[in-house]
């Protein structure tokens, strides 16, 4: 299970009703954040998150919108006295641009450890974290610099023991547990051999959580998004402002729900809102006359996905 | 006149009481930013105040809570299309970082003028701001890193004229009225000569405003401070952490209160609260001990500085 929480859903300009882009994946006790707009730091507060849990930071693109809040965020963790190695993934340029900051972050550079991967603008794909639970894929999406689209994917984990019915079939030890979860078979006390599937109920898929912005509709965004159960898809304009969309780069809401569609998505979530929409209702009736489950990004809302879990009772005999 | 705008009150770590160090001097039509941390484009939305109506900004040192929030600020500048000249001061480095700035700011480059001087640290006095109705000097103070403290000092004008009384006494010429005031003696159709002070009442003396952050109790502070109608001055702790000032070079309430007593200034601002005071009337409890007229600045409200004005009446025969 992992929970989504969006911390900022504006774009480039400031304004009073929305944050700049940042948005938390909580997976287990760590979490992970997907852009670090300027003031991303003061809603962690807000979010009840604190800062010491993140595990790795995944910028988007090096639009201020995106990245500003990264100082400042990196600083408070060094106060903090954060130790923990930090990774830090983001497009060519952040390195360069970390190394600039004065006085507070020569400090950080001693106690902090990041761990800083600037990804490749020509690979069609890169893993940008892996860990025994979850791994953050990237593919380039099309905005008019570099920028990266990611997606988070919990691994499956092997699906529930049987123990009540293992016993029955004469396996009593742990370590014939572990095997068995593990997809290995084992032979019990009178030499039958039981299968894990005998056993072991269906697989828990993973949760599955797409991050495709600022892009125009991409094929990137399309396979980030592929039967993922929640993708947050950039929808800066409505159908009325197509032409600035595409002179921007950005998309509109249709267009976020058409690769929704295509991917097959579970659910949308559309954000990076211009500042012209007070209301998001417009947005959201657009995209939903393509893709029917979609909902505007709320800031500090918790968006949890389940991995799908299948009941273990029809293995009872 | 001057209005003084507090927009952030809080120190390093950041807090939901709180934002980071910036202050708005109001002058005219003009803006005047002290200091820019992460956010402070935020507050100025709060405050209904139109970054584009900045003239210059000031900043006292490269800890991120003092100018993360500069980036942010100016990128929103330039998306804003604006185009006057923006002056921005503070300690060597500050450049060097503005350069570093990926994308959005080569952008800006080009269409945001900034002036950007950087204070030489040796300097006892550096006169950072320059034009017929003020003029803001900055005085080294005494932190971990190079930190410049600031004096806006509206300049002084002519009194008012009497006309009535000028013309009782023959003066009826516009161009005569303007050499009256700029302190020039006229003479009337009679050939008797006419002295300012006959007819111009005293001069207004300017508002004066000096902003002391972060620092020990210092001379640079002490003199910056001096007669000032308002100083606001950094007081990160109560007397119970004296020490912990002492480590960090900062400084306490009552030191606070004492370089106000010390350098007769007329009203202290007390901010930069460490986050661990939630209320912080025990700060101001501690500096009204040694100077009565201290009050914890409160973020958004306005402080009104009048310049003098001294009644003409006493003129009139």
């Amino acid at each position: 299970m992992i929970e989504v929480i969006p911390l900022g859903t504006g774009s480039a300009l400031p304004s009073k009703e929305r944050h700049y882009s940042a948005t938390v994946v909580e997976h287990n006790k760590s979490l992970f954040l997907f852009d670090c707009g300027e003031g991303t730091q003061f809603q962690f507060l807000h979010a009840g998150l604190r800062p010491t849990r993140i595990e790795a930071i995944f910028i988007t693109h090096l639009h201020g919108d995106h990245y500003f809040g990264l100082p400042g965020l990196l600083s408070t963790l060094t106060l903090l006295g954060h130790e923990k190695r930090l990774t830090v993934v983001g497009p060519q340029g952040l390195q360069a641009f970390l190394d600039s900051i004065p006085s507070r972050m020569k400090a950080h550079e001693t106690s902090l450890d990041v761990n800083l991967i600037e990804i490749d603008p020509e690979a069609e794909y890169t893993v940008a974290y892996d860990s025994p639970n979850c791994q953050i894929t990237s593919r380039p999406i099309s905005h008019s610099v570099q920028t990266a689209g990611y997606r988070f994917q919990e691994k499956d984990r092997p699906g529930n023991l049987n123990v009540a019915y293992a016993k029955k079939l004469g396996i009593y030890d742990y370590t014939d547990y572990r095997a068995l979860k593990e997809g290995i078979a084992v032979t019990n006390a009178q030499g039958i051999r039981i299968e894990p599937k005998e056993v072991v109920g269906p697989t828990h898929r993973g949760a599955s959580f797409a991050y495709v912005t600022d892009t125009m509709p991409c094929e990137g965004g399309l396979k980030l998004a592929e039967q993922a159960d929640l993708l947050y898809h950039e929808a800066t304009f409505t159908e009325e402002h197509q032409q600035r969309a595409v002179q921007t780069r950005h998309s509109t809401a249709k267009e976020a729900a058409t690769i929704a569609k295509e991917a097959q998505t579970k659910h949308l979530l559309i954000g990076h809102f211009s500042g012209r929409y007070k209301d998001t209702s417009i947005l959201v009736e657009e995209a939903r006359q393509v893709f029917k489950n979609t909902d505007a990004a709320e800031e500090l809302k918790r968006y949890a996905i389940m991995d799908t879990v299948a009941p273990s009772e029809h293995l009872k005999p």
